[in-house]
């Protein structure tokens, strides 16, 4: 009985099926590249078979170092077949944190892009146990001359793949995923974001940053195309989404940001295209900008944690006629648990929920089938991570009275000023609503009377030449004056890896700017 | 760790998030009641402890007697929140079969509408043992006075509720749906249907029926409003598109036909309308004319033992282009293995693939995690219907080479004539293109020199006098002419229940035609 009735979930299952009832349909594209889902089926069976020539066993973890491309897109496939652990490591990272992330997951072997290989090398350098190394040369001829491998998921809780954070500070944790969070994270990915056989997806967000937030197994689920993309260009997202009729791509706003201030998006795009945008909150005059650009944005948020998007900002219907000042303001809440999280709960520090009113702020916390097994090997950070049996996130918000929260700042970039506490987020989304003003972000630097001030970090839009004083006094006349930057910097603001704005590093400098 | 991680799939979860996430937006419309998420939780929870109150354990079985009311849709969350099992019995059986079902069910209480209590009290006659009866006037003071309560699901493989088989010959079964199951299902229903918040769902589909396809928990989990229809009436579906903005419902073709036949029919709907239409294949000539409506039917295909639509034929956008005629026939198979069922496999007697080359017959066999947990209290029956870990659908179908499959005939609904096999769907479906033919149902009669000859049953639409002949001519132009019927009988054709063509009943009617 339980063999006909039960199946262990797990994303693999998603292309299985779609090379059974999308067979000839396209699946990838990638330049001059294109193959369907009963080829893709093929390769990644193949590819698994080649893990296992090279000596992989189940539970080993297999790292891959690419970009978006179709290699890193079968691994999330080929790695689990062969019952191995994919760690699909940022591309962008130095050396010693790759050197660091292959030692610590232990990883059996590296598949690493062309591009990637000089890093690589300087990582291994010092490796006494170096995992073996397949070039972007050597991928193709044996991936074709393996045999086809599959190894039955036998416990969909099982580990999945390992993620590992981009913390601003402190080594990189192991988000460990499980094949059951990742079935179901696809399932709600698709549904939400409305995926189906007409859908192109382009590949814009990581497929390293969380799993791609669990889309290379969505797209498959609906059937839809994969456009890979290598390199984040505005003008190659425009011609994309001009050209080869791309419906679909996540981003965070900075990428947005790029997109809105090039040249292309003079006009509208020749059909709606949606947009899950997450990270950074985007600010609201961003979301007026790509409203007006025919981009669809839903706003969503989550976190490596919890499989990426946990909370989507479902659309009302009733909304349609609001005002469009107001729709902006509702899209631009983080919102509810998508379709298969727990409610989403915001709690003060005693574990109590925060009233729903939209004000009172409080730590999100998180439970449920898309939370993570732990941290790989670190049962000491795994413990911390929660409380009561939920997951903390270490982000603050507010809960309105329709349930629909909206993120106010990560905890630790709170400003705390005269004792009133100010969220970074509310001054720069002020300072973003300035025309001039591309992007923002405000910091907290120590002042002997405050004990904290509010500083800025402003990039202008190309042209623009609005001072300090007039951003100030900007400021200052939509809210209260002690949340007004003590001083605004013009100058290029730093990310991580996966676009996160450094605070860490702008808290620096800032610390520099207030003690001559 | 587990706490935070993983949680129970249960579709009882759908409404706790819509309470939380949707909790003012409209839920339930029955006439003039109406209420909203929020509500619609509290009143399940209370039914819970109304249940509780009258000695219900968690494990004990609770049947529902009543149409497509409130009261049955809140059975579906209040009975599991009770931790018991539900029980839905057809309004339209007669006394003795539901007296076999409440007593084989062993049912501890029955919730039954006033227009069931005649038929109910009939069938509890004769009970030693009668379960609790609530009556329609004693279950809303129960509830309203009622205790809140939650029993948790502590296994999600457990038991969710007993469809019970309108078997058109022998004894009901009883089909165990577990809450693994109905969880995955709905969420497949809410994605396939494109459901969401500004969707309007149309109670036709009996919820009694295979838990109404899981409808009562997809809808829920994509926050859209469930209006309940206490009647199939043509007009009253009419009216509730144009007026109440219906975007969805679920019907059997005869419904369709029903629909499609009315007055109001002469013009299209304000708004497009999708319908899910399962049953049995609805006829080229009736999607002909239900695509002019307005009206958008997917075609499905599942049975009581997979949850309802475990096949969906899902839409491929190459079709748009497609003339109309061709576009139908695609239309008219069953489709794909839905995003959360295994890939249908179609086989032969000995369990081997046939080629999916659109013309071999094989049985249609599913696995996965949509199929029932078993027969309850029917080992033998249970054992029966699987083979090699498969379960046997008893369908006959064929897969085209887009991995698509087609329903052609119940097995024992094959006629064999001189040694050939003829399809009574294919001579239906032919039947039925004739414009005056409003309904068709085809069986087999013995015959001293064919073995069997197949007879036709036809409905013409209102105002048609076709003849015999006229019809006999009309197939033998379109089809082999040894597959024309025999002898058309012009009479209402029976339906079990549910909507099923009784053919037994036509097969004895046939023979007796054939024996003078």
């Amino acid at each position: 009985m339980s063999v006909m009735t039960f199946r262990e979930l797990t994303p693999v299952s998603f292309l299985e099926r779609a090379a059974a009832v999308f067979a000839d349909r396209l699946a990838v594209v990638e330049g001059n590249l294109r193959y369907t889902y009963a080829q893709f089926w093929a390769r990644a069976q193949r590819l698994a078979g080649m893990l296992a020539d090279h000596g992989v066993r189940p539970g080993d973890r297999v790292a891959v170092l690419a970009p978006n491309t179709h290699v890193l897109l079968e691994a999330h496939y080929g790695v689990p077949l062969a019952g191995a652990v994919l760690v699909a490591v940022n591309t962008r990272l130095a050396a010693p944190e790759i050197a660091y992330i292959l030692e610590h997951s232990e990883a059996r072997m590296v598949i690493v892009d062309a591009e990637c290989q000089p890093v690589l090398a300087e990582a291994l350098s010092g490796n006494e146990k170096p995992p073996t190394v397949i070039t972007s040369k050597e991928y193709e001829p044996l991936v074709d001359k393996a045999s086809p491998l599959r190894v039955e998921v036998t416990d969909e809780r099982s580990m999945l793949s390992i993620n590992y954070t981009s913390g601003t500070t402190g080594r990189p944790k192991g988000v460990m995923y499980h094949h059951r969070g990742a079935y179901l994270q696809a399932l709600a990915m698709a549904y939400h974001a409305k995926l189906d056989t007409s859908s192109r997806y382009l590949w814009t967000l990581p497929m390293f940053h969380t799993n791609g937030w669990c889309f290379p197994w969505a797209v498959t689920a609906a059937g839809a195309v994969h456009r890979c993309l290598r390199k984040i260009d505005a003008g190659e997202i425009w011609r994309a989404i001009r050209r080869e009729g791309i419906t679909h791509f996540c981003a965070a706003p900075t990428v947005l940001a790029m997109l809105a201030d090039h040249p292309d998006a003079a006009t509208p795009g020749p059909h709606p295209v949606r947009v899950f945008a997450g990270g950074a909150p985007p600010w609201p005059a961003l979301l007026t900008r790509m409203d007006a650009l025919g981009i669809d944005i839903r706003h969503l948020y989550g976190l490596t944690e919890t499989f990426g998007p946990a909370v989507v900002c479902e659309w009302q219907p009733e909304w349609d006629s609001l005002p469009a000042e107001q729709r902006v303001r509702l899209t631009a809440r983080q919102g509810i648990a998508n379709m298969i999280a727990e409610p989403v709960r915001v709690v003060d520090s005693a574990g109590v929920d925060v009233p729903a009113d939209g004000q009172t702020l409080g730590e999100i916390v998180l439970r449920g089938n898309d939370v993570m097994l732990g941290y790989y090997r670190d049962e000491e950070a795994t413990t911390a991570a929660s409380v009561d049996g939920w997951f903390r996130s270490g982000d603050l918000g507010v809960k309105y009275p329709d349930g629909y929260i909206e993120l106010r700042d990560r905890i630790k970039d709170v400003i705390v000023s005269g004792g009133e506490n100010i969220t970074s987020v509310e001054v720069e989304n002020t300072l973003t609503e300035h025309p001039d003003v591309l992007e923002a972000a405000v910091v907290g630097a120590p002042h002997p009377k405050w004990g904290e001030v509010p500083i800025a970090f402003v990039v202008l839009r190309s042209g623009a030449s609005t001072g300090e004083r007039e951003l100030v006094e900007f400021v200052r006349a939509r809210i209260a004056r002690f949340k007004a930057p003590h001083r605004v910097i013009f100058r290029e603001i730093p990310k991580t890896s996966t676009g996160k704005l450094q605070k860490n590093v702008l808290r620096h400098w800032a610390t520099q700017q207030e003690q001559p």
